[in-house]
């Protein structure tokens, strides 16, 4: 229930911050890839803690084990059990944690829906859950062939960079400590986020991410449609409140005809003039790149004091402690990326799975 | 593949919109409940067209047919199949639709997916599909005892309605012909959408969603989140090309210490003092208002003459004719309800499922 | 819940005995193959009751209508929707039936799930509710180009026919009243159907099934096997007790010596010395042919005075009525195909889906 | 694909034979039950090899490891994953079987399926892939409170046991080294087993199963019957061949007069007479037992010399070295039981979702 993402590209991940390991189960990985540990490992290390001055510092390896589904470095098509083993199990006291709901944070609705929940670090609700859609997403992109998936930070609380229609290079992302591909506002971000973290308060962010390489045809009208699974995707990563395509809201005050995009040949390939559609028409790629952006709320862990409520409803005081990152934003770039490769991994399936003729 | 929506109370919907009927067949509905085509038909009114100045004149009887599933005016616990057949199956001349691609239309991605389509009216991506989710939406209300799910639009075009706080009644929103229960406003849109009519041109709108009445402990982590599946249900509505929850993208640009929902105890209650979750922490209902926004697109059709191709590529003018919504928010908003109710009534079931004790 | 089968050649059945009509949405049928009402037609008059003198003299039309998913002949890649309607809607006075529980029918089991039924001709849990499945199953067929289904009546109660090596051609088995493509042992069986329901009895059967021209490969280890499928297919028709394939419960006493199928190669072509496997290995289909069997029980209504319980558990006699087949066997053969032709359109997809280099 | 069962209890099993583990994810385990490893230890010892005389004599520790979804002995709710290490990962040379297709394995149909596979012990279709099903039921009967499932062997080869009215306990199974609970057969089955081994050769079994304590109302018609996803289940062990419910195969020989089983009340409950239903009717429990049976055949594996084909489809000779289980049924009956237990956990909580009243 709610821990496995998609149908022919299927993925379970399992795992407690705190636990013992954190991981996934890939089930439906075509046979024949090559794929290596150190094939996930370069993945998980772009979404690894302690990476710039304005992530946490908490160093965590990290280092992935495949459990399964890997045979003399080929995928064998069987499902490929990925590990990741939990350093930080008895770090810490969390009785206090046990006992109250923080603030924004998912402790109270766990325990009504469960009843029970594990303290440690979040639980199942920790940012470390998506270790597992990372590794996951670095299978998938090994038949993800052409297809180009780029994330990167656009604004931070109310800075934001210019827009950029060339898609930046994973260089220039990754040159930056706020993942923000044009310096100035990297620079400019990069201070904000320090202030924040000084003033032992956080910030939320906006990602946006461009795919191309994706021919047309792929996504499954009606309820599956190719930007319906990708927001469904990105509403599924922690802190994200907000998903849109292609020209999104700004889209809601235009008219058609200034909305509608143009189709054209292009030397034997169609195009189309401007690409507010994002990237899909009816639910189906267009061959244009698909564009979308989210929205990532502050961190809720803040190191100032706040009122709450503990489990007997008994008014009481809660102040984070320990190492957060004050904005999430430049660690989630890998994993709006992750669940991308994900949705189109999926997709690519199921679009084969209709050629019969 | 893609037609079918949930996994406990599961619907699958079908028809095109000129071919002989579209329709639902509902899977998993509780037994015992009373239902009766009267229940649907409500539901499937208020989606109609020609409800007023500024919807399209074209009328639809839409008359819904249960087939399956109902004894004596209870539902059986077996599939419910509902039909509404389609009464303008040989309305008109396609030929010229048939051979090119119309510009933000799904005919080109279908023709890329399929290999063919059906270009009468829009085939399988015409809005006539939602006729089958309205209709399921209208079954699954019946055991969402206690929940109110409530729909309105915020904006249209550049003219938007003050935030208001309070959830309109039902009387109030569809006394507006715009379905905007701010009366000020609703005037400057049916205005405003009357005279993008008689330019030939259409309008973007936002949706604004209120549900109350769902109890905390709804959703499912990870990746089957009530917001995720929220924002799927919402991109898998024709034209809609954002969603955003609680503080959404103006949450982006506020801290931690700002945003964050304070917990209270209200009477034996737990309430937050603020509500820029909106309705759900990690994934899971807190049994606070779930709010949320959409944002929809202009009409892809409108009346103006616009460039294209045809199928052998050479380009060619194409002008849309006959009735068509220049704004397809007021007809919109029994279909979020409708998309709104499917994932909760999913939800409640999933829930269930998981008290053993 | 339970009325889906599939994952990507997806068929929901609908419809109870004597409501307004039964059918059924096949989701993820590929594009651009001929169907018309005629093919489907086709198999329907094929489980049709009334057709010899052993079967059922109750005469229904069951014309089917295609109401989407098709346009000008050929399918569109979107649901196909197929309905026939009942035409004994009120045909008969079952306030009896409504009050007790027949011997060996749902009644019960209906009532205790449900909390009520609908007690018309048997409701949802009559054969009735298979056209659905017929008629998906002609669509199948469709593009399981080169896969030749036969199944054919071996024994009715202690009449069983010689074993058969090769596969009977359709001719010989409609040509039998039975479906029994032995010449001799048909007219037995006939004369044995006849005295059973001269005796107000009824009888059990078994039927075998051959399918020849499925390549090596389709079949998902582990759960999905092919045969592990299969067996779930059969069990869910109506009246099923029992499956096994290839050597079955005879190969239990077999040794591996014995049992072990050797391997050869015939021109190029991998083939096997026997064929105890059935057609698969590992769950994987290995190019032989698939060979099953099935049990059928004794049809549950019979013309004689039982005892049995009403719904306040007073003892009662029941005697039943009108017009039943005395062996079901006959019109199951359809059904047996039909089934597994559903199981294989869906492993073919599936393999399809794993072709990416 | 395929390696995925249940809808709410969903289990995936992942691992080959000699690769680092094997194991579980269990998604939709409800929380707040109380689990150990010890727990699940239990029923992996009863599979484990080397526990008598008739199997085989290869130790395999076997221990099990909870990485996730249970703290402070309570599950969360949410995934728990089970992992079992391979010990002998490098035991062997498996370079003749890399380049030949054993006789009746699935060597051959995972080569023509994935291109490839893991030859050491048979990789993914080796029966230690079960390890993950008996694990992920030893979770599931957590919750099947009042629920007992007892398997047993039934004959070996042509040795058959008296029919069983009363249910045999669990110590009378396992005292025997056949699980056969009567002293005499389990004295000849050991013997006949000593003998088949001797002679370098193999045997087929069938194994009963019966259960107790099923309320009526679980399991969903109409392709979800209780049954039918038994058979599944069944048909997924490795080497089974044959599934039968009630009166299974023989019932197809009965008339309706002897084969319908009477109700009658039993101090306020309802019972049938007989139970040739074997538990269900219309795919949905009655509240008798429900009682089963499979047929396994003869262990593929042999000391003795068969011919067969390499890949390049030369005939060559092939003979089994090692030590493999001369009769697989003795430790296929927790695998048995295990299944069920799988079944009954999905049927269980898919009963509870249907109540909203």
């Amino acid at each position: 229930m709610g821990n496995v993402f998609g149908t022919l590209f299927r993925v379970a991940t399992f795992g407690e911050s705190h636990g013992a390991a954190v991981g996934c189960v890939v089930d439906g990985c075509p046979s024949n890839l090559p794929l290596s540990e150190d094939d996930i490992q370069t993945d998980l290390d772009r979404r690894a803690p302690g990476q710039s001055s304005i992530t946490t510092p908490r160093k965590e390896a990290d280092k992935c084990q495949i459990l399964s589904g890997v045979y003399e470095g080929k995928t064998l098509g069987t499902p490929i059990c990925v590990v990741v083993k939990n350093e930080n199990q008895h770090s810490k006291d969390y009785s206090e944690i046990a006992k109250l709901w923080r603030p924004s944070h998912a402790d109270y609705t766990y325990d009504m829906k469960f009843g029970l929940r594990d303290p440690r670090g979040g639980g199942r609700s920790s940012a470390r859950e998506t270790i597992g859609r990372v590794a996951a997403a670095a299978i998938a992109k090994k038949f993800l062939f052409g297809v180009q998936i780029r994330a990167w930070v656009e604004s931070v609380g109310s800075i934001c960079m210019p827009y950029m229609e060339r898609t930046p290079t994973l260089e220039e992302v990754e040159a930056s400590p706020a993942r923000c591909p044009d310096r100035d506002t990297s620079e400019h971000m990069v201070e904000f986020i320090k202030r924040a973290k000084a003033q032992c308060d956080s910030l939320g962010a906006t990602i946006r991410c461009r795919i191309s390489g994706v021919p047309a045809g792929w996504g499954e009208p009606v309820f599956d449609r190719l930007e319906a699974e990708l927001a469904k995707a990105m509403l599924s990563i922690p802190a994200v409140k907000g998903f849109e395509i292609g020209s999104g809201f700004a889209g809601a005050r235009m008219t058609g005809s200034m909305h509608n995009d143009i189709f054209y040949a292009d030397g034997g390939k169609v195009r189309t003039r401007t690409n507010n559609a994002g990237g899909t028409l009816g639910g189906i790629s267009s061959g244009e790149d698909i564009d979308f952006r989210i929205a990532l709320k502050p961190t809720a862990t803040i190191l100032k004091e706040q009122e709450t409520l503990d489990k007997n409803l008994n008014a009481v005081k809660f102040k984070g402690v320990g190492r957060h990152d004050p904005c999430v934003a430049p660690r989630a770039v890998p994993i709006v990326e992750a669940m991308a490769a994900l949705v189109l991994a999926d997709m690519k399936l199921k679009q084969l799975a209709r050629k019969v003729l």
